[in-house]
């Protein structure tokens, strides 16, 4: 059964991207130090191909997040793109090989025809809205499962849509004073705790969303 | 050595009470949801002189919070207070028999004699700001643990001034959707996370804030 899960880094003060967002810059002014607790994981390196990282709990909790998707939604933003019309050269934000490996619906108010990218990753560009992307992604995760690879606006349309199963946070230990926050404008939803996994880095806790 | 510690409340968007905040309701709408973790816990029956109450990790996280605290500082807010001059008929939001029963250091603009209630609480007003606050906190404490009862605004000038030790934030998986937030204007501090439970009704992480 597909579920339909998030994980998503998020400061102590509850921003998920730092100020100045733009489309070559969509984790904002100092929002990578939401994701420092990733860089250096063995899960990480393996996962972009290259050697080295270290084994960690940290790198456990990449390994498991990325583990069983079959599909991933994103916001426009977060595929590195403005507001306006396309600029047909702009391939994303994700290089030319991105790391998803895997179909990726793209929530957008303008269309364009699907991206086939290196190594795996298509996107795929959804102009008819959130249930429509979500039907798609389905059907092409196969029976994985489904994640929404943010942003802030995407997980919050989801959760308040009551669409989402599964919001694993990745807490981190900084206040970022500033940016886009995560948790607003999504609705009363109940969750529960279901999983914690701390580190000095992070506090990675894993909620159910109830139905 | 005397430690600053504080406990406090939080939702998972970011608030320590509610919206609508006043001298008779300092939780503010909906605030009390941030503290069902605690209500039904053997530890909190135990601190109002109750029978019963559930032995659980809850409970345990509660009477760790309680030990070894030999005085409190908190907000005008907190003690129930409104801005303007004191009336001296209104002692407080907390009873006649304060659960504290301990000295308890109150943060305002307007002096006011002690007021000492029974079982072992007494309130001093101070009004020359939040480091002679801690001075008289530290040595009525008397080697024994400073703890900030909030609210928020209390947090934020302790750890801004990085006069803060460690903080616990009993995080509740809900969303107030509004409030008054916990963590803004409160610096840049650099947190650790050191110790983390786990239940389904909050998650209880404890910060050091390093120096």
């Amino acid at each position: 059964m597909t579920a339909v899960t998030a994980h998503i880094g998020m400061s102590l003060d509850g921003f998920a991207a730092g100020p100045h967002q733009s489309a070559r810059n969509p984790v904002g002014v100092g929002g990578m130090r939401l994701h420092e607790w990733l860089l250096g994981t063995r899960a990480w390196c393996e996962h972009r191909g290259l050697e080295g990282g270290e084994e960690s709990a940290d790198s456990d909790v990449l390994a498991d997040a990325m583990h069983g998707i079959g599909a991933y939604i994103m916001g426009r933003g977060m595929f590195g793109g403005g507001d306006g019309p396309w600029d047909s050269a702009w391939r994303g934000w994700w290089g030319d090989e991105p790391a998803f490996r895997a179909p990726v619906f793209v929530l957008t108010h303008h269309p364009r025809e699907p991206l086939e990218m290196k190594g795996g990753t298509t996107f795929t560009f959804v102009t008819d809205g959130i249930e429509s992307a979500l039907d798609q992604a389905r059907a092409a995760a196969d029976g994985r499962d489904v994640s929404l690879a943010g942003g802030a606006k995407v997980v919050q349309q989801y959760l308040a849509a009551g669409l989402l199963d599964e919001l694993t946070l990745h807490l981190r230990p900084i206040l970022l004073g500033a940016g886009e926050r995560l948790l607003e404008n999504a609705g009363n939803p109940v969750l529960e705790p279901r999983k914690v996994v701390s580190t000095g880095l992070a506090t990675h806790i894993t909620y159910r969303v109830v139905r």
